[in-house]
């Protein structure tokens, strides 16, 4: 796989045509109530009933379909949290191959099913990400499998674009879209799907203020190294690389940090008003937004629901 | 109001042009996943997006929205479980009228607080058939409200046949159509929309084996008392009326029994596998397909999620 250095937008235009009737185009929400408790217009993108309960389809199966024949035949491998892990294990299903998943202990019990499922290898790892990456390393000296980092390639990014894209195909009155930010991959993709779409359009991140590194990096114009992370969104525990911090440089209008005590409320009121399951990650944008943002008042906002695998044996609010 | 004495299909049409705009065209979702486990090709049409959160919002608008201006001047009046009291008390809203509620005093609280938001006035009872007639019968007389029975009603009955004639819209290949029974409103509308628009089509009811006094009454060709109910399905927890029955008994193919461990596998199930919140009554008719049914293997079945309206503090397999 040639990469360029940089994402653009033919580049998600190819995944667009890669990925298509390989996931799924999912439906945008909305709802009265929580326009008028946010003042804004919400469209709900709902990548929670995407293939393998996430957004992360996407970028996986654009990075799998994307390898040449020799690249695919030894299989690939990653590290992850959880639903790229599922969603590369379900991509390289797709195409026939073995996929080598290396997951962090903690990850939700939901997540791990999830890879297994779908025939994923699973390797356990410390849930640090140096931990991560010295695993993954090692299984693919041994098997020869490609890399696909979760969100530190190109053709990843380029995947998750597309959701952006169809989402203001399908609501093409966006004004400003807000989408959660851990590895940076998913935020990438939209700032550059949205604004070559639409030149004027605010594309905001949302993070966790527990792990917040990509807020630091972006209010200091410098990558800043990322402690351990405290969230209960699990899926946002990643830290930005340079790849996607650059494109997150260039095109992000901003990032808002979202308490862990909004993380959940959110969460609770997209379950209770929207009738959707949301897992702790996916509620992060709407976090950002529920009680009114400055510069979104009356606009049309989209808010992307990146995903819903979570443990329902014990529920957040429950364990709080 | 005029009453004629059996439902029938241009009942039906009109409510269908008396709801439009007032209430929400539902999606249908499907899976791969629950295909391979119930031999069929299933396609859920979700109730659960409603308005007030189930299919309920239909039968209430049409029933209120039928009234004479002179009629719907003192308000509307009810007994119900849950989802029909939150729908009236919304309807009555929406014409600018106040209803007045009789609910069970064991009602799920957030059935309790539907109803309280769309402004409903609640009057609690014991949770008996008997002590709800009773106390709503006390009402109409000293409010002058019109009573809107929850399902022996023939304009309610006309509403929740809409879903069966919209969902086959949207799936035409439907062979038969699966859903729950409690009072019998929806299987009634479902039965005459379903077969009027498809004479040969199959429609079947699925009831909690704990409140199957329809079962036992279409099996007997005569209407069997309803002794306490007990099912963890409280939205089906009413009994068949003789105009419910009449139509059933025309009409319908077939009733299932299911179990309470069988609703709450099922209820998980679509939690897990769709992603979206379905309440116990809402889950039944999956559970009479989803490890096969005799007559269905192959076919595309129709079942329909009926609401999703539940304490989110603590779920059915948690008290389990």
């Amino acid at each position: 796989m040639t990469e360029t250095t940089a994402l653009s937008w033919p580049l998600i235009q190819q995944a667009q045509a890669r990925i298509a009737g390989r996931v799924s185009l999912t439906p945008v929400l909305t709802s009265t109530t929580l326009d008028e408790l946010s003042g804004a217009r919400l469209y709900f993108k709902c990548e929670t009933f995407q293939k393998a309960g996430a957004f992360k389809a996407r970028g996986a199966v654009n990075a799998v379909f994307a390898l040449s024949d020799a690249e695919a035949r030894r299989g690939v491998a990653t590290h992850s949290s959880g639903n790229h892990a599922a969603a590369l294990a379900r991509a390289a299903a797709l195409r026939g191959i073995p996929a080598y998943i290396v997951m962090p202990d903690n990850s939700p019990q939901a997540k791990r099913a999830a890879v297994e499922r779908y025939g994923g290898r699973i390797t356990y790892c410390a849930p640090t990400l140096a931990a991560r990456e010295a695993a993954a390393a090692e299984l693919v000296a041994s098997t020869g499998a490609a890399f696909i980092h979760p969100y530190d390639n190109l053709m990843v990014m380029a995947g998750q674009g597309t959701a952006a894209a169809e989402f203001l195909g399908q609501v093409p009155q966006l004004e400003a879209i807000v989408c959660p930010v851990g590895g940076g991959g998913l935020l990438s993709g939209t700032a550059v799907a949205a604004k070559s779409l639409r030149p004027g359009i605010r594309v905001l991140g949302a993070e966790p203020a527990g792990a917040d590194d990509a807020a630091r990096s972006f209010e200091t114009g410098r990558l800043q190294p990322a402690p351990v992370p405290h969230t209960i969104a699990d899926g946002l525990r990643g830290a930005l690389a340079e790849r996607t911090f650059a494109e997150i440089r260039a095109h992000v209008d901003g990032i808002t940090r979202v308490s862990e005590e909004s993380i959940l409320e959110s969460m609770r009121a997209l379950w209770e008003v929207l009738k959707i399951i949301v897992e702790p990650s996916g509620a992060v944008p709407y976090a950002a937004v529920r009680r009114g943002h400055a510069g979104l008042a009356g606009q049309h906002v989209g808010v992307v629901l990146t995903g819903a695998n979570l443990d329902l044996d014990r529920l957040p609010w429950q364990a709080a």
